[in-house]
């Protein structure tokens, strides 16, 4: 497999990852398949959202951090770090997409994020390619 | 790939594709292996759940639209549908099934679902599949 | 595909099944690909989490139990359980994970979860690998 390297600068962040797992694929000189994208974190995860007006990302972490899975006093976990937990969960650490002629397949407004829930950190993702 | 076409008629709304995947399945005339179901949208989604009682669809629709992703006024982007961003991130884009001797195997209560959070609309779902 | 067998003890539990699977893996006797697991059920789901501090499946649960998807008097689905088919719908029924010289590849503090939401019950993951 192969291992794409993202560095995240905040607490919670919507990463475009499209261009990396692009160039990656490029690397290999495939054609047609899928591609396997794995996060091997449990404060982190994957998700495809729109990519092109910011706001989106923005509303998306207002509603998650703050509404779905915020603070909780009554949580126990000694790193003080459930909700991110929680987020992963619910986000989910695998995607696939389709690849044809060597090109991710996506909507026009798609892009594949890694969605970091307890940053600042280094993260991975790993990636594997299956041909059709 | 494959491409269904899935009109929605709702603003949100689980659409049962099940039978329509079958049918793509057929024609491809294959045997065993995986399913892999795309959405090339980002205000909508794929969910498997069940396919029996509608009341299952209208609560977890319910919950999902009035509770867990409502409307908020802090939201910034333009088009307004951030409710429907969010949902399409906490439900995923993607999906794969096995199949067997050419069926779809599926739990007993279990239907495929194009998930739609801003509709009506016009969707499409990408199929591809991967012998085994 | 191959079938595992999960008795749940709880109403909603997150049972760590990344033991069965690699057994399941070993008998399979396969050495690189991706393993892929599917839930039948639309109640329970599976997913991937910490599986070092029990504290993490307490937090997880307690959040999502309680706040994501509580009961709802507005609920009509008769059996219920409708919360149940709300958080198998956030955390969905499938998922994969890379397999390098016959072993699951997964993060450091990374377990896969069955996720029980309306148990006790014995539950089925199907599982179906396919070699890269």
């Amino acid at each position: 497999m192969e291992t794409i390297t993202v560095e995240t600068h905040h607490t919670t962040e919507l990463v475009d990852i499209t261009g990396t797992v692009q160039s990656a694929i490029d690397e290999l000189n495939v054609t047609d398949g899928i591609v396997y994208l794995f996060c091997p974190h449990t404060t982190a995860g994957l998700t495809l959202n729109e990519n092109w007006d910011p706001d989106v990302k923005r509303d998306v972490l207002l509603t998650v951090d703050g509404h779905i899975a915020p603070p909780d006093s009554r949580h126990r976990h000694g790193e003080g770090n459930s909700p991110a937990h929680i987020k992963a969960s619910l986000f989910g650490a695998h995607s696939a997409v389709f690849v044809e002629q060597g090109r991710l397949q996506l909507g026009r407004w798609q892009g594949i994020y890694l969605a970091e829930f307890d940053g600042p950190r280094r993260r991975q993702v790993w990636m594997k390619f299956l041909g059709s």
